[in-house]
């Protein structure tokens, strides 16, 4: 269920993209409890010129290093469940290197009816 | 209004993916009843260790030729309305040649004053 | 917060698609008063058949020189504020010399909990 975009820095590098998409995938699935198999994710590379964000906000210092993950994903998650998420996934990334102020996440929220995962039918409706 | 993004493998060729969005919007015009005029979408190829996903969910493959196709959308559609949409955009893509386990849809439900076509308005606004 | 999605035809290049991002952001902070630092966009240049819309929409003619802005930002903006914000992203690219019918504005709601902006922390949450 989780449709997951993560876009960076094209000169991070194909694999290096798929290592951090391994990462998210981990902790959706440690923190909140997705199926393992339920994996679902577009990842691009930019230009420099076309991520762009400011120095610092919020006291936080970002580089070329950024990586913005956006989740849509089923309501329903508690806040609580929403900040381990958060957690883990800096934590898995800042394993691969990236500084972890560098981990941007935003979570968009939708129902459960509102997906297909093949064959035309909304399989998580009731 | 919908806004619709399609994502899949750059190896399907910018024809096969333009006649992918033709059909999603033949079943959005069919289904959900929009203006055959309120059509936009963006259409992106990606390399293979860009699209990630698991061989198998919920009993479903997934293949090289996996389709996702987020489509934001105003509220109050029924589960009922969404179903058909859902079969609908499977059936057409199908008919194109794309296995219709491969066919991954999700829907992001926005307001209605949360659009703008042009001219700065929310043309949607009471 | 706002995490901006620009997307544009390829052919209006890097300089162009920058300004546009510029002036979507300086649009946010004088109507609905985000931070300065605020600041994330992933701006994405397309091939024509990537980016597809029909001629005109209620009235409104579209060309290649359509932006597609899609905008996830906290949810709680009035109809009103709303409105400001799409009249005055309109003026800013439309003083850029794109056409104002051509200012396309999508904005997505979401909890404040859904964000971290780094270091693995919901920075908005309570």
């Amino acid at each position: 269920m989780p449709l997951v975009r993560i876009s960076l820095n094209a000169s991070a590098g194909a694999d290096r993209a798929v290592a951090i998409g391994a990462a998210v995938h981990t902790a959706l699935v440690d923190t909140i409890h997705i199926p393992v198999d339920d994996k679902f994710q577009i990842i691009t590379g930019h230009e420099p010129a076309q991520l762009v964000f400011a120095p610092e906000y919020l006291g936080i210092a970002h580089t070329d290093a950024l990586v913005i993950i956006q989740i849509t994903l089923n309501g329903g998650r508690s806040v609580e469940q929403k900040r381990a998420l958060f957690a883990k996934i800096a934590d898995l990334v800042e394993a691969l290197g990236i500084p972890r102020a560098d981990v941007f996440v935003n979570l968009v929220e939708v129902a459960k009816e509102n997906w297909s995962f093949g064959n035309g039918l909304a399989q998580y409706a009731n």
